[in-house]
């Protein structure tokens, strides 16, 4: 976010200075602590989710830092040392982030994002951290169900004025940009990320003219190539319609333009659409694109498509900006390892009554077996640090929640997902830029098999663990389960 | 947001641009226009929302400008004339702004804003104005349920890591103070806003230490006066609470603290608490408070009291801050009038074929009628803006929605709910700090009757025209009902 000058250091849970500060106190200043981020569950019932969020982590962690009136606060609030506020004064990062490329398909219980850092620093970036990539990635899964149940008709983001802030807008249009839509209706995503800013008219300049009809033809001489016109402030079909045509011919006609568009804010899309699709086409109008726009999401998408539903564009608000059917995603950040002051690492983990809250222990590396014949996704594989994965050969592979359920892969090659982010707390990797992000996503999505993507009762990807990975997490439950 | 040097100017629909440069083109810069901002429906079935949101809308329009760069992308789109990108350059806004304060109460179809302003102005703030009310009024909405849910129990926001942007983190703990929560788990908010601040540890903090009880013991001699113990991370009955009781006797009791806390995380909290409860009180810490925080929200808070839950705070988390179970606010903002060159104010009305989504025209005051005896809130009171009320006497009002419904009131005090924010561009309102708001939007919740209050099935509050605006509605009804 290039125009902002809002340090975002303090947007911190207040327990990570707390125990900052105990950290600081015991000793634990400089312990070596390994983070995963996760999730658990895809939204909506998917197969998958999309990675976003990274290119804000990495320049927030750049920024880090405490300015006075920091530290001055955190005085005020007469819990913290001395030492402990002149060691903040002079805080940046210094350890190492590892994670996957944003656009990334992503599957529940893989790290998609390992922080190795001292405890204070590794700790304090918990909650901006989770907070980028929960929304970003939320909407940019969102975002590509819209966009694969439009099957290849352009969709664009329309939701700032229903958006949760400024940010939830702007970060949310790069999000949707990322997931494929084709564009949004958010002019500074435009200027900020070159995520392309399109949009034509509200209701109020319709009432603005003396009638609809004048409405319509100034609109098409003052953009004769981007006229697209909104027919339901009246009545659709009776008047909307009929204005917008007498306006294609008598400004757009004579000027020889036979590119247009109408839009549909309301009322029974599929009806109306066919309906007016029929009135431009009789028209000689057959160029004239349909959108529509009201209270959209995937699957009214899917159901106005399946009615027969004449439309070439969606433009798509609250549902998709705010992910309305299931506005949280749900990442977490949980401690995996320790190092010891010999550089031991020692494997944690976290128990739970919920079995399927039970986090993966170690500091770890992912892996993605693509299939050498047909290119797509077969499993990811979870591994210790040092451990490397032999794709020239044949390897069995076991389900982790029922290790007796093994699979034999071959003529494979694996992939690793997660790259070097930050090393000693120097940027060492360069963000791409959005529209190669998003092309990247596009492209990862059809490595997914079909049963992998479908909305119903998707085919649960396989997110398997080695052998060594699995021993290790086995020997911790069973010492935990015993006290 | 004293912090933020980000210029939202172009945070704005691309069509409000396109539409200003066709009212800078057809001569309509500096036709005056009124627009409503209203909402539809209450969140989650209630019977009322809270409006927030104002203070941020307040710093935008005193902000708005565009800086060079701006203009400079706008050249590069080739849709705007030179003479409308000179005209922005020198762009501020010099019209008029009436709200009701931060903290009210508000119901559906009753303006919340009038915005009377030049053309374009008036169109450009549109998204601005609409994204900060639909969001902080949504917080604030379900902020105040949770907390009429609690019962006088405290309320803490702790939902940062899970919002929907860094915006939605800070303005979402900010508008949920103003709904009635006692304080976040937001740093910053705290810092900027004085919602106060609080927090402990997490589980990390826990598996740091080769035991539960050194954690424990190490915190309470950290923060003695701040001791709230995480009691979940191995098995909250067998190992937490009595650790946490063992530190509390070795680290808390020797320094004659008698007060303390505990957290559950996890786990079937009501039967976990009173458990809890009774082992903490047999130990003689019966000042020791429980706090719970796991998924928490309206609902289920309700649902743990009715069990006899032993909670004496709530940290709630994801529902609230991306208000879970409705994540939208459908404020909208629509054209009601506009001034003739003579000044002559024309009422403009947008019809619907779904009647409940037809506009309330012209240029309105918004009453509130109290009760004399009560002090309770018996009806809002929409009229056209050379209207007064009396209410000295006996007055009738009547349900626009089913016109023959009348009800007579005598012995009440109208209030005008709608001040002055702007005037000729000019800042006239002075935002008063949270404290206040938050204080003053309890004292108006107090006024309105547990009828309007219950979550199922609220009784609907009146929200009543005057016969002068009802007539000018109707009037223009039946003239757009000819075409």
């Amino acid at each position: 976010m290039a125009k902002s000058e809002l340090n975002l250091t303090m947007l911190c849970d207040f327990y990570e200075l707390t125990m900052g500060n105990g950290y600081f106190e015991q000793g634990y200043k400089d312990r070596i602590c390994y983070f995963d981020v996760f999730f658990r569950q895809c939204p909506d019932g998917g197969g998958f989710a999309i990675a976003a969020g990274l290119e804000q982590i990495v320049q927030y962690i750049r920024d880090l830092h405490f300015d006075p009136e920091d530290i001055a606060y955190l005085r005020g609030r007469k819990l913290f040392s001395e030492d402990f506020l002149e060691y903040l004064s002079n805080f940046r990062f210094t350890g190492d982030i590892w994670a996957v490329p944003e656009g990334t398909p992503i599957f529940p219980k893989e790290p998609i994002m390992t922080i190795r850092a001292p405890a204070i620093e590794a700790q304090l970036i918990e909650t901006f951290v989770l907070l980028s990539i929960n929304h970003q990635s939320l909407i940019a899964t969102k975002a590509n169900r819209i966009v694969r149940a439009a099957a290849g008709r352009t969709v664009l983001e329309f939701g700032s004025r229903r958006a949760q802030g400024a940010d939830a807008a702007i970060l949310g249009a790069r999000a949707a940009y990322i997931g494929g839509c084709n564009g949004t209706a958010c002019t500074i995503s435009d200027q900020m990320f070159g995520v392309y800013a399109g949009g034509t008219m509200a209701h109020a300049w319709v009432q603005m003219f003396d009638n609809e009809l004048d409405a319509f033809k100034s609109y098409c001489q003052m953009y004769p190539n981007n006229a697209t016109l909104l027919v339901d402030t009246y009545n659709t079909l009776k008047s909307g319609v009929p204005n917008a045509i007498r306006a294609f011919n008598e400004v757009l006609k004579p000027m020889g333009i036979t590119k247009c568009g109408i839009r549909l804010d309301s009322g029974d899309i599929a009806y109306l659409s066919r309906q007016a699709r029929k009135m431009l086409d009789d028209a000689g109008w057959t160029e004239c694109q349909i959108s529509a726009s009201n209270s959209l999401d995937e699957y009214i998408i899917q159901g106005l498509l399946r009615q027969g539903a004449q439309i070439d564009m969606f433009g798509v608000g609250e549902r998709l900006i705010t992910a309305k059917s299931e506005p949280v995603f749900g990442g977490v950040y949980k401690l995996a390892a320790v190092e010891t002051p010999e550089g031991e690492i020692v494997p944690k983990i976290k128990i739970s009554e919920n079995t399927g809250k039970i986090t993966n222990p170690h500091f770890k590396k992912l892996y993605r077996f693509f299939g050498n014949d047909t290119g797509k996704a077969i499993a990811d594989y979870l591994c210790v640090y040092d451990e490397t994965v032999d794709d020239s050969g044949e390897m069995e592979i076991f389900d982790p929640d029922a290790t007796w359920k093994t699979k034999n892969v071959y003529d494979f090659t694996a992939k690793e997902l997660m790259v070097p982010i930050f090393l000693n707390g120097e940027l060492v990797y360069e963000c791409p830029d959005l529209q190669t992000v998003r092309a990247y996503c596009l492209e990862q999505v059809d490595t997914l098999w079909d049963e992998v993507k479908r909305f119903d009762n998707p085919h649960t990807y396989y997110v398997d663990l080695s052998k060594k990975l699995w021993d290790i997490k086995l020997g911790l439950l069973k010492e935990k389960g015993k006290k």
